[in-house]
């Protein structure tokens, strides 16, 4: 089935449902391709329902207002094509639950979302439904009510949950590539998470566990690189434990690549520096328990997860 | 050979290299049993130069005045029976160089400080010279120049290093004893500076990597009470690899220990958050060497290190 842009473009409904960085700037870059773009945004949506997000990006700086623009899922009278879920994955939110009154027979769920397993209780909650999984390679930084910054990078990574081919994905790449974000679509998105997991099971947790480190901070010190390796190993042996096994070159690919990036503060770091709640049971929790159920052992993984779960309650504390 | 207390009273002269709060506590104790006791001083000088040391103790508050205060040890012009060197353990400080003028022919050095292995280079440096061990078991803090709070605990380990006897141990043990300072003889000082880094190694650092976390903290987490134990386990296989054999028990003695001491900041977190270096080399990096050194395992301690050295850097660039 082949669409034309014009077709494509009109027809799609979204609502983006946690309008943060990551959901305001790939739902803006729908909108922008045509898509009509709603979305639930509880921080800022004073903000936003006055003036839109405003973007500032190095792929040409853009306006977003949603159509509209709602502070609560419930609000929303339509049935949506699709929803782009872009919530921080924290344990006491329920997802499924969350989305229930809106999802419709041909509703779509695509999760941009950090970690591993995030897709399984919605694609339970929802098996007549497509569930899609997304990855975002991208740097991204909220600096002010409704305004985000763009910093670097932006690829997508989609693919049906867990696996197989899908409409959607095809829809929604030649939507996203018509305005110069990059999208690829995975066969596997389970695999795809495994594989992102890689560098984020290391950077993000170590990021502030050192002190604010950035990539390049934690790439300097002979010590932090060898602890960067060993979680990442360790993430590859939960990976192939768990029936998906990475290329060889896996870990030493991710060392070269964070090697030629520009100076890097995680999404986690940034958090943290916030005194939001980190992602910690999404990137460290999951395959740490998955670990010990497929008894793998995991000793670098479990020394950042305990310290990170303490610290992360220690920072909500005060 | 035996002394009566007066004899023994009159007859010491020691001198105090890093009057910290550590320092100042121990020697002034030694003052108050009657030995003459002179201070090298830096940080405080000034203040404690007119005033002497003010420490409010549970033992008794008292006011301890070096006889003389130093600014540097080139100052002292006497010949020393004991130097008592409590200085912080830090990698790039030589101590026997710093120790070489004022070390006579029947000098004992005390080094009351944390780690293993740090009486090495003194030991070899003077050959002829007694040195001795001695480990802190107590809770002090710096409330303010000159001015110390003995909050908690207090109890002295010291022997001959690396081991035997020692007239210079009896003879403090007599003195300390004198003014309520429990001070036990270890026939391994070695020994015991490992019995001792089983508990320093998970504690100290956790605190500062965890985000301010008291002991309490820590042993309210089920994640960090599991780190807690791999690394104390760990502490204690490179310990009987390096020829030391702790008790069996030494691990689930530590734990039980800690449940029962009151909500307690480690002398690391205190550091940490004044921003002065922490004593990463001589509480983790001793042992991960050692360990690399034996071919033992250590990928929790390894973990701590990593991060924590790291982290020191950040602390203090900032």
């Amino acid at each position: 089935m082949t669409h034309t842009s014009s077709s494509t473009k009109n027809s799609i409904k979204v609502l983006i449902v946690g309008a943060g960085a990551i959901g305001a700037f790939y739902g803006g870059k729908l909108a922008q391709a045509g898509a009509h773009v709603a979305a639930v945004c509880r921080s800022d949506y004073d903000t936003v329902r006055e003036q839109g997000f405003s973007v500032k990006s190095p792929l040409g700086d853009f306006q977003f207002v949603p159509q509209p623009t709602l502070h609560s899922i419930n609000e929303y009278k339509d049935t949506p094509d699709l929803i782009l879920v872009a919530l921080k994955v924290l344990p006491d939110l329920d997802v499924a639950g969350l989305l229930q009154p809106v999802v419709g027979p041909q509703t779509a769920i695509l999760m941009i979302q950090n970690g591993v397993s995030i897709e399984d209780s919605v694609a339970e909650t929802f098996p007549n439904n497509e569930v899609l999984g997304g990855l975002a390679f991208v740097c991204l930084s909220r600096i002010g009510p409704g305004k985000i910054h763009h910093i670097d990078y932006g690829r997508l990574v989609i693919g049906k949950y867990p696996e197989g081919p899908s409409d959607m994905a095809n829809r929604l790449r030649e939507l996203w590539n018509s305005v110069d974000v990059k999208t690829q679509i995975t066969p596997s998105v389970v695999r795809a998470r495994w594989k992102k997991l890689v560098w984020n099971a290391p950077f993000n947790p170590m990021s502030v566990l050192c002190g604010h480190a950035t990539t390049q901070d934690l790439m300097e010190s002979e010590e932090t690189v060898k602890l960067v390796r060993h979680v990442m190993e360790e993430v590859v042996q939960v990976a192939k434990a768990a029936g998906h096994e990475l290329p060889p070159n896996t870990v030493q690919e991710n060392i070269d690549d964070t090697l030629k990036m520009t100076p890097y503060r995680t999404s986690m770091l940034l958090d943290y520096e916030a005194r939001r709640p980190m992602e910690v049971e999404a990137i460290l929790g999951t395959p740490v328990h998955l670990a010990r159920r497929l008894n793998v052992r995991v000793p670098h993984l479990e020394s950042l997860y305990a310290m990170l779960q303490l610290l992360n309650q220690q920072n909500l504390k005060t």
